[in-house]
Protein backbone atom coordinates (compact mmCIF):
# COMPACT_ATOMS: atom_id res chain seq x y z
CA UNK A 1 0.00 0.00 0.00
CA UNK A 2 1.56 3.53 -1.23
CA UNK A 3 1.28 5.86 1.67
CA UNK A 4 0.12 9.12 0.53
CA UNK A 5 2.27 12.16 1.95
CA UNK A 6 1.59 13.35 5.08
CA UNK A 7 -0.24 16.82 4.90
CA UNK A 8 2.19 19.70 6.17
CA UNK A 9 1.73 19.97 9.75
CA UNK A 10 -0.58 22.66 10.75
CA UNK A 11 1.54 25.82 12.68
CA UNK A 12 0.29 25.55 16.61
CA UNK A 13 0.95 29.49 17.35
CA UNK A 14 -1.21 31.52 16.56
CA UNK A 15 -3.95 28.65 15.82
CA UNK A 16 -3.66 27.10 19.75
CA UNK A 17 -4.96 31.09 20.91
CA UNK A 18 -8.25 30.68 22.69
CA UNK A 19 -11.19 31.02 20.39
CA UNK A 20 -9.44 30.74 17.14
CA UNK A 21 -9.28 26.72 16.76
CA UNK A 22 -5.94 25.42 16.08
CA UNK A 23 -5.93 21.74 15.55
CA UNK A 24 -2.40 19.77 14.67
CA UNK A 25 -2.81 16.41 12.50
CA UNK A 26 -3.42 14.15 15.68
CA UNK A 27 -5.99 16.38 17.02
CA UNK A 28 -8.12 15.99 13.65
CA UNK A 29 -7.22 12.52 13.54
CA UNK A 30 -8.84 11.45 17.04
CA UNK A 31 -11.83 13.52 16.85
CA UNK A 32 -12.61 12.40 13.52
CA UNK A 33 -12.36 8.71 14.59
CA UNK A 34 -14.87 9.51 17.68
CA UNK A 35 -17.20 10.66 15.00
CA UNK A 36 -17.04 7.92 12.69
CA UNK A 37 -17.90 5.47 15.95
CA UNK A 38 -20.27 7.33 17.03
CA UNK A 39 -22.21 8.10 13.84
CA UNK A 40 -20.63 5.92 11.08
CA UNK A 41 -17.48 6.63 8.55
CA UNK A 42 -20.71 6.62 6.05
CA UNK A 43 -22.54 8.87 8.60
CA UNK A 44 -20.21 11.18 8.88
CA UNK A 45 -19.29 14.43 6.65
CA UNK A 46 -16.40 16.49 6.28
CA UNK A 47 -18.80 19.45 7.45
CA UNK A 48 -19.37 17.61 10.35
CA UNK A 49 -16.32 17.32 11.24
CA UNK A 50 -15.41 20.57 10.82
CA UNK A 51 -18.15 21.55 12.91
CA UNK A 52 -17.10 19.24 15.13
CA UNK A 53 -13.42 21.31 15.16
CA UNK A 54 -15.40 24.53 15.11
CA UNK A 55 -13.84 25.20 11.63
CA UNK A 56 -15.05 26.35 8.40
CA UNK A 57 -16.23 23.29 5.78
CA UNK A 58 -13.72 25.07 3.35
CA UNK A 59 -10.79 25.30 6.22
CA UNK A 60 -10.83 21.77 7.43
CA UNK A 61 -9.04 20.63 3.57
CA UNK A 62 -5.98 23.19 5.21
CA UNK A 63 -5.96 19.93 8.18
CA UNK A 64 -6.99 17.12 5.94
CA UNK A 65 -6.74 16.19 2.43
CA UNK A 66 -10.27 14.05 2.63
CA UNK A 67 -12.04 11.51 5.00
CA UNK A 68 -10.70 8.69 3.37
CA UNK A 69 -6.61 9.91 4.19
CA UNK A 70 -8.42 9.75 7.87
CA UNK A 71 -10.01 6.71 7.44
CA UNK A 72 -6.98 4.71 6.04
CA UNK A 73 -4.27 6.39 9.02
CA UNK A 74 -6.75 5.11 11.92
CA UNK A 75 -7.34 1.86 10.02
CA UNK A 76 -3.03 1.88 9.88
CA UNK A 77 -2.70 2.90 13.51
CA UNK A 78 -4.81 -0.68 14.56
CA UNK A 79 -3.50 -2.66 12.15
CA UNK A 80 0.27 -1.66 12.97
CA UNK A 81 -0.07 -2.69 16.62
CA UNK A 82 -1.99 -6.24 15.83
CA UNK A 83 0.89 -6.71 12.86
CA UNK A 84 3.87 -6.13 15.13
CA UNK A 85 1.90 -8.35 17.98
CA UNK A 86 1.70 -11.14 15.65
CA UNK A 87 4.91 -10.66 13.97
CA UNK A 88 6.50 -10.43 17.66
CA UNK A 89 5.16 -14.15 18.81
CA UNK A 90 5.78 -16.03 15.00
CA UNK A 91 9.23 -14.25 14.93
CA UNK A 92 10.42 -15.53 18.68
CA UNK A 93 12.93 -17.69 19.99
CA UNK A 94 12.57 -21.06 18.85
CA UNK A 95 12.71 -22.23 22.78
CA UNK A 96 9.22 -21.13 23.35
CA UNK A 97 6.76 -22.54 23.19
CA UNK A 98 3.78 -22.16 20.66
CA UNK A 99 1.35 -22.10 23.95
CA UNK A 100 3.43 -19.29 25.24
CA UNK A 101 3.28 -17.14 22.41
CA UNK A 102 -0.30 -17.57 21.93
CA UNK A 103 -0.92 -16.66 25.32
CA UNK A 104 1.83 -13.60 24.73
CA UNK A 105 -0.65 -12.44 21.26
CA UNK A 106 -3.54 -12.75 23.41
CA UNK A 107 -1.58 -10.49 26.45
CA UNK A 108 -0.35 -8.13 23.76
CA UNK A 109 -3.40 -8.03 21.41
CA UNK A 110 -5.24 -6.75 24.76
CA UNK A 111 -2.61 -3.97 25.13
CA UNK A 112 -3.00 -2.33 21.64
CA UNK A 113 -6.58 -2.82 21.76
CA UNK A 114 -6.70 -0.92 25.26
CA UNK A 115 -3.74 1.74 24.19
CA UNK A 116 -5.94 2.55 20.34
CA UNK A 117 -9.39 1.48 21.27
CA UNK A 118 -11.55 3.96 19.13
CA UNK A 119 -9.11 3.09 15.95
CA UNK A 120 -9.56 -0.79 16.73
CA UNK A 121 -13.51 -0.25 17.12
CA UNK A 122 -13.27 1.44 13.79
CA UNK A 123 -11.31 -1.35 12.07
CA UNK A 124 -13.92 -4.17 13.56
CA UNK A 125 -16.72 -2.44 12.12
CA UNK A 126 -14.94 -1.85 8.79
CA UNK A 127 -17.34 -3.78 5.69
CA UNK A 128 -14.70 -3.62 2.61
CA UNK A 129 -16.73 -0.51 1.22
CA UNK A 130 -14.17 1.46 -0.26
CA UNK A 131 -10.25 0.21 -1.48
CA UNK A 132 -9.12 1.41 1.81
CA UNK A 133 -11.50 -0.64 3.53
CA UNK A 134 -10.63 -3.20 1.47
CA UNK A 135 -6.91 -3.14 1.97
CA UNK A 136 -7.69 -3.43 5.73
CA UNK A 137 -9.72 -5.96 5.65
CA UNK A 138 -6.50 -7.91 3.83
CA UNK A 139 -4.41 -6.95 6.31
CA UNK A 140 -7.01 -8.46 9.12
CA UNK A 141 -7.24 -11.79 6.82
CA UNK A 142 -2.97 -11.65 7.30
CA UNK A 143 -3.28 -11.42 11.17
CA UNK A 144 -5.89 -13.73 11.65
CA UNK A 145 -4.39 -16.30 9.47
CA UNK A 146 -0.97 -15.75 11.47
CA UNK A 147 -3.19 -17.14 14.27
CA UNK A 148 -4.94 -19.77 13.04
CA UNK A 149 -1.64 -21.58 12.15
CA UNK A 150 -0.29 -20.28 15.80
CA UNK A 151 -3.26 -22.20 17.23
CA UNK A 152 -2.52 -25.17 14.89
CA UNK A 153 1.08 -25.30 16.40
CA UNK A 154 0.10 -25.31 19.87
CA UNK A 155 -2.21 -28.14 19.11
CA UNK A 156 0.50 -29.79 16.90
CA UNK A 157 2.76 -29.77 20.00
CA UNK A 158 0.12 -31.57 22.63
CA UNK A 159 -0.55 -27.72 24.42
CA UNK A 160 -3.78 -27.13 23.35
CA UNK A 161 -6.91 -29.43 23.18
CA UNK A 162 -7.51 -31.41 19.49
CA UNK A 163 -11.31 -31.27 19.46
CA UNK A 164 -12.09 -28.11 18.32
CA UNK A 165 -11.35 -26.54 14.43
CA UNK A 166 -7.98 -24.63 15.32
CA UNK A 167 -9.71 -21.54 12.77
CA UNK A 168 -12.84 -21.69 14.85
CA UNK A 169 -10.54 -21.28 17.99
CA UNK A 170 -9.21 -18.56 16.70
CA UNK A 171 -11.93 -16.26 15.49
CA UNK A 172 -13.60 -17.25 19.07
CA UNK A 173 -10.76 -16.65 21.16
CA UNK A 174 -9.62 -13.42 19.52
CA UNK A 175 -13.88 -12.62 19.14
CA UNK A 176 -13.68 -12.28 23.03
CA UNK A 177 -10.73 -10.66 22.81
CA UNK A 178 -11.91 -8.19 20.18
CA UNK A 179 -15.16 -7.22 22.39
CA UNK A 180 -13.85 -5.53 25.00
CA UNK A 181 -13.46 -2.29 22.92
CA UNK A 182 -17.48 -2.59 23.38
CA UNK A 183 -17.61 -1.67 26.98
CA UNK A 184 -13.76 -1.12 28.35
CA UNK A 185 -12.29 2.36 28.93
CA UNK A 186 -9.45 3.42 30.08
CA UNK A 187 -8.75 4.96 33.64
CA UNK A 188 -12.46 2.59 34.38
CA UNK A 189 -12.68 -0.01 37.45
CA UNK A 190 -10.75 -2.48 35.27
CA UNK A 191 -6.96 -2.35 34.29
CA UNK A 192 -5.67 -3.83 31.41
CA UNK A 193 -3.46 -6.27 33.43
CA UNK A 194 -6.86 -7.68 35.12
CA UNK A 195 -8.67 -7.76 31.88
CA UNK A 196 -5.85 -9.94 29.73
CA UNK A 197 -5.35 -12.07 32.42
CA UNK A 198 -9.40 -12.68 33.13
CA UNK A 199 -9.48 -13.49 29.04
CA UNK A 200 -6.23 -15.94 29.41
CA UNK A 201 -7.78 -17.55 32.75
CA UNK A 202 -11.26 -18.01 30.94
CA UNK A 203 -10.07 -19.20 27.48
CA UNK A 204 -7.28 -21.23 28.36
CA UNK A 205 -8.14 -22.58 32.04
CA UNK A 206 -11.81 -22.46 31.37
CA UNK A 207 -14.81 -21.30 34.02
CA UNK A 208 -15.68 -24.33 35.21
CA UNK A 209 -14.50 -25.05 38.90
CA UNK A 210 -12.30 -28.50 38.60
CA UNK A 211 -11.53 -28.55 42.30
CA UNK B 1 -41.91 0.80 25.53
CA UNK B 2 -45.42 1.59 23.43
CA UNK B 3 -45.61 -0.75 20.75
CA UNK B 4 -47.00 1.48 17.80
CA UNK B 5 -49.87 -0.38 15.78
CA UNK B 6 -48.38 -2.24 13.12
CA UNK B 7 -48.73 -0.72 9.47
CA UNK B 8 -51.28 -2.54 6.94
CA UNK B 9 -50.61 -5.23 4.86
CA UNK B 10 -49.51 -4.66 1.50
CA UNK B 11 -51.61 -6.73 -0.64
CA UNK B 12 -49.51 -9.05 -2.34
CA UNK B 13 -51.71 -9.71 -5.57
CA UNK B 14 -50.83 -7.41 -8.05
CA UNK B 15 -46.92 -6.38 -6.30
CA UNK B 16 -46.37 -9.62 -6.64
CA UNK B 17 -46.02 -9.81 -10.73
CA UNK B 18 -42.56 -9.83 -12.43
CA UNK B 19 -41.56 -5.64 -13.03
CA UNK B 20 -43.94 -4.53 -10.67
CA UNK B 21 -42.18 -5.14 -7.42
CA UNK B 22 -44.68 -6.05 -4.48
CA UNK B 23 -43.05 -6.18 -0.71
CA UNK B 24 -44.62 -7.51 1.66
CA UNK B 25 -43.30 -5.85 5.47
CA UNK B 26 -41.10 -8.95 6.11
CA UNK B 27 -39.08 -8.21 3.05
CA UNK B 28 -38.78 -4.97 3.56
CA UNK B 29 -37.56 -5.24 7.31
CA UNK B 30 -35.00 -7.36 5.96
CA UNK B 31 -33.60 -5.37 3.38
CA UNK B 32 -34.01 -2.13 5.44
CA UNK B 33 -31.93 -4.20 8.03
CA UNK B 34 -29.28 -5.52 5.11
CA UNK B 35 -28.83 -1.85 4.84
CA UNK B 36 -28.21 -0.32 7.91
CA UNK B 37 -25.67 -3.27 8.32
CA UNK B 38 -23.82 -2.80 5.41
CA UNK B 39 -24.02 1.49 5.19
CA UNK B 40 -24.98 2.24 8.56
CA UNK B 41 -27.73 3.52 9.91
CA UNK B 42 -27.21 6.86 9.99
CA UNK B 43 -25.72 6.30 6.52
CA UNK B 44 -29.05 4.85 5.04
CA UNK B 45 -31.87 7.03 3.80
CA UNK B 46 -35.40 6.23 2.98
CA UNK B 47 -34.42 7.23 -0.30
CA UNK B 48 -31.77 4.41 -0.51
CA UNK B 49 -34.09 1.65 1.03
CA UNK B 50 -36.49 2.69 -2.00
CA UNK B 51 -33.93 2.15 -4.31
CA UNK B 52 -32.85 -1.03 -3.24
CA UNK B 53 -36.25 -2.46 -3.50
CA UNK B 54 -36.85 -0.31 -6.84
CA UNK B 55 -39.49 1.74 -5.34
CA UNK B 56 -39.83 5.31 -5.46
CA UNK B 57 -39.07 7.79 -2.81
CA UNK B 58 -42.61 8.06 -2.28
CA UNK B 59 -43.85 4.99 -2.29
CA UNK B 60 -41.45 3.47 0.42
CA UNK B 61 -44.24 5.48 2.60
CA UNK B 62 -46.92 2.99 1.52
CA UNK B 63 -44.73 0.33 3.17
CA UNK B 64 -43.05 1.93 6.54
CA UNK B 65 -44.07 4.73 8.18
CA UNK B 66 -40.53 5.93 9.00
CA UNK B 67 -36.56 4.53 9.07
CA UNK B 68 -37.08 4.13 12.88
CA UNK B 69 -39.83 1.91 13.24
CA UNK B 70 -37.83 -0.34 10.94
CA UNK B 71 -34.83 -0.10 13.61
CA UNK B 72 -37.65 -0.51 16.71
CA UNK B 73 -38.95 -3.44 14.52
CA UNK B 74 -35.53 -5.18 14.24
CA UNK B 75 -34.06 -4.10 17.83
CA UNK B 76 -36.95 -5.69 19.17
CA UNK B 77 -36.78 -8.98 17.16
CA UNK B 78 -33.50 -9.34 18.43
CA UNK B 79 -33.62 -8.39 22.13
CA UNK B 80 -37.36 -10.74 22.46
CA UNK B 81 -35.22 -13.78 21.36
CA UNK B 82 -32.83 -13.01 23.86
CA UNK B 83 -34.99 -11.76 26.50
CA UNK B 84 -36.79 -14.60 26.21
CA UNK B 85 -33.45 -17.10 26.37
CA UNK B 86 -32.70 -15.33 29.60
CA UNK B 87 -36.30 -15.50 31.31
CA UNK B 88 -36.32 -19.29 30.26
CA UNK B 89 -32.95 -20.03 32.46
CA UNK B 90 -33.95 -17.28 35.05
CA UNK B 91 -37.41 -19.37 35.61
CA UNK B 92 -35.58 -22.81 35.00
CA UNK B 93 -37.03 -25.75 37.56
CA UNK B 94 -35.65 -25.13 41.46
CA UNK B 95 -33.93 -28.30 40.95
CA UNK B 96 -31.60 -27.46 37.61
CA UNK B 97 -27.61 -25.68 39.11
CA UNK B 98 -27.00 -22.50 38.03
CA UNK B 99 -24.12 -24.14 36.08
CA UNK B 100 -26.13 -25.78 34.27
CA UNK B 101 -28.49 -23.02 33.41
CA UNK B 102 -25.56 -20.71 32.44
CA UNK B 103 -24.78 -23.28 29.67
CA UNK B 104 -28.16 -23.17 28.60
CA UNK B 105 -27.87 -19.55 28.32
CA UNK B 106 -25.07 -19.83 26.46
CA UNK B 107 -26.67 -22.36 23.84
CA UNK B 108 -29.75 -20.38 23.57
CA UNK B 109 -27.74 -17.39 22.85
CA UNK B 110 -26.28 -18.75 19.94
CA UNK B 111 -29.08 -19.96 18.76
CA UNK B 112 -31.13 -16.77 18.98
CA UNK B 113 -27.90 -14.98 16.81
CA UNK B 114 -28.04 -17.93 14.39
CA UNK B 115 -31.05 -17.58 13.87
CA UNK B 116 -31.80 -13.63 13.64
CA UNK B 117 -28.21 -12.65 12.84
CA UNK B 118 -28.57 -9.82 11.17
CA UNK B 119 -30.87 -7.81 13.65
CA UNK B 120 -28.51 -8.81 16.27
CA UNK B 121 -25.76 -7.24 14.43
CA UNK B 122 -27.86 -4.21 14.33
CA UNK B 123 -28.71 -4.51 18.04
CA UNK B 124 -24.99 -4.70 18.71
CA UNK B 125 -23.90 -1.38 16.73
CA UNK B 126 -26.41 0.52 18.61
CA UNK B 127 -25.16 3.16 20.44
CA UNK B 128 -27.80 5.18 21.95
CA UNK B 129 -28.40 7.83 19.21
CA UNK B 130 -32.35 8.07 19.60
CA UNK B 131 -34.99 6.85 21.90
CA UNK B 132 -35.56 3.78 20.02
CA UNK B 133 -31.63 3.00 20.25
CA UNK B 134 -31.64 4.35 24.18
CA UNK B 135 -34.68 1.85 24.68
CA UNK B 136 -33.08 -0.98 23.13
CA UNK B 137 -29.45 -0.13 25.59
CA UNK B 138 -32.04 0.10 28.59
CA UNK B 139 -33.64 -3.62 27.30
CA UNK B 140 -29.82 -5.12 26.86
CA UNK B 141 -28.47 -3.58 30.09
CA UNK B 142 -31.21 -5.51 31.88
CA UNK B 143 -30.44 -8.78 29.87
CA UNK B 144 -26.80 -8.21 30.81
CA UNK B 145 -27.33 -7.99 34.55
CA UNK B 146 -29.70 -10.90 34.64
CA UNK B 147 -26.57 -12.90 32.98
CA UNK B 148 -24.72 -11.83 35.69
CA UNK B 149 -26.53 -12.42 38.51
CA UNK B 150 -26.19 -16.10 36.75
CA UNK B 151 -22.49 -16.19 36.84
CA UNK B 152 -22.52 -15.29 40.19
CA UNK B 153 -25.11 -17.85 41.18
CA UNK B 154 -22.73 -20.28 40.13
CA UNK B 155 -20.13 -18.88 41.97
CA UNK B 156 -21.69 -19.06 44.74
CA UNK B 157 -22.93 -23.11 44.30
CA UNK B 158 -19.13 -23.80 43.64
CA UNK B 159 -19.61 -24.57 40.21
CA UNK B 160 -17.54 -21.55 38.29
CA UNK B 161 -14.36 -19.70 39.62
CA UNK B 162 -14.24 -17.56 41.69
CA UNK B 163 -11.04 -15.35 40.91
CA UNK B 164 -12.59 -13.76 37.91
CA UNK B 165 -15.00 -11.08 38.95
CA UNK B 166 -18.63 -12.14 37.33
CA UNK B 167 -19.45 -9.06 35.80
CA UNK B 168 -15.78 -9.63 33.81
CA UNK B 169 -17.21 -12.97 33.33
CA UNK B 170 -20.57 -12.42 31.65
CA UNK B 171 -19.11 -9.95 29.79
CA UNK B 172 -16.20 -11.58 28.41
CA UNK B 173 -18.38 -15.07 28.11
CA UNK B 174 -21.05 -13.01 26.02
CA UNK B 175 -18.64 -10.89 24.12
CA UNK B 176 -17.24 -14.16 22.77
CA UNK B 177 -21.00 -15.35 22.00
CA UNK B 178 -21.69 -12.24 20.47
CA UNK B 179 -18.52 -12.00 18.13
CA UNK B 180 -19.70 -14.74 16.21
CA UNK B 181 -22.43 -12.25 14.49
CA UNK B 182 -19.20 -10.88 12.40
CA UNK B 183 -18.17 -13.53 10.57
CA UNK B 184 -20.80 -16.94 11.12
CA UNK B 185 -22.95 -17.18 7.64
CA UNK B 186 -26.16 -19.62 7.76
CA UNK B 187 -25.52 -22.72 5.40
CA UNK B 188 -21.46 -22.00 5.72
CA UNK B 189 -19.04 -24.34 6.54
CA UNK B 190 -20.03 -24.46 10.46
CA UNK B 191 -22.71 -25.94 11.71
CA UNK B 192 -24.71 -24.14 14.75
CA UNK B 193 -24.60 -26.84 17.22
CA UNK B 194 -20.31 -27.30 16.48
CA UNK B 195 -20.83 -23.64 17.18
CA UNK B 196 -22.27 -23.78 20.46
CA UNK B 197 -20.39 -26.70 21.33
CA UNK B 198 -17.23 -24.90 20.29
CA UNK B 199 -18.10 -21.93 22.73
CA UNK B 200 -19.03 -23.68 25.96
CA UNK B 201 -15.67 -26.13 25.22
CA UNK B 202 -13.71 -23.24 25.37
CA UNK B 203 -15.41 -21.24 27.92
CA UNK B 204 -16.23 -23.55 30.58
CA UNK B 205 -12.94 -26.40 30.25
CA UNK B 206 -10.39 -23.66 28.50
CA UNK B 207 -8.05 -24.56 25.44
CA UNK B 208 -5.40 -25.98 27.79
CA UNK B 209 -4.93 -29.83 27.55
CA UNK B 210 -4.72 -30.43 30.59
CA UNK B 211 -3.87 -34.29 29.92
Amino acid sequence: MTEPAPPPAVPSGAGARRGRPGHDQETVLRRAVELFNRQGYEGTSMGDLARELGLTKSAIYHHVPSKSHLLEQALDEALDGLTAVVETAVEAAPGRSAYDRLRDVVAGSVEVLVAHQPAVTLLLRVRGNSDVELEALRRRRWVDARLTDLVQEAVDEGSLRADVPPDLVSRLLFGMVNSLVEWYRPGGPVDAAVLSGAIATIAFDGLANHR
